[in-house]
């Protein structure tokens, strides 16, 4: 999954890998962030990191992983900052109660197989965190 | 979905919300944390979104939601950012691998609810924006 343009930034003086590149900083041979966000498209995707969650914050996420878990996590945190961009009320949350009301329909439709535990447990997780009132 | 004991920081003078106790900092009569972080609990809650999102990014991404849309907003952040610290690499994103492979059997089990082409459509959006290998 890793970019194929993210290594050029191993010797320190070739082209800064893309979040370098955005953040407008010299891109050391071990950048965290270069085998992820190669120097040409990498900036734009990281664009939305950086302003979601901040490069810092996922400097330090990807420190705590392991180096084979990494690139799965880049790739959700991607997606989440992407979506949050889109939505900013809901971001990928939107796409949670999407499905959830599609597993609701089916478990209406057909309930012995009684997903709506999966959107119950969900929910009842959710409010017990910030006392909503979403259901 | 504001917390109940969030007022108190109205003054500027009395307890500082939950948010403005982690941080350490004065909690002014205009903070944009105080209605969705109570003095008492707010801070726990507080502390997991700072981690993940930042202080000054989810203050940005606030700002720029109407009012009546902050508390749902609120709610979602929190719970991504709880999301993330139980699991750094997939974060809430594993509620959606969870919820599409319960559509995907149903789908396989019903085929003519079509429901498939959500996870589908998903997938190819993720993939597109950053050249994954998740599916």
């Amino acid at each position: 999954m890793a970019s194929s343009s993210s290594s050029s930034s191993s010797s320190g003086t070739a082209s800064p890998c893309g979040a370098c590149r955005f953040l407008r900083r010299k891109c050391t041979h071990d950048c965290i962030f270069a085998p992820y966000f190669g120097s040409e498209q990498g900036p734009a995707k990281f664009a939305a990191i950086h302003k979601v969650f901040g490069a810092s914050n996922v400097s330090k996420l990807l420190l705590q992983i392991p180096p084979h878990d990494r690139p799965e996590a880049v790739t959700t945190i991607a997606y989440e900052a992407q979506a949050r961009i889109q939505d900013p009320v809901y971001g990928c949350v939107a796409h949670i109660f999407t499905l959830q009301q599609q597993v609701s329909i089916h478990d209406d439709t057909y309930p012995t197989l009684g997903l709506s535990r999966i959107y119950s447990t969900w929910v009842r997780t959710m409010c017990r965190w910030h006392s909503c009132k979403l259901n």
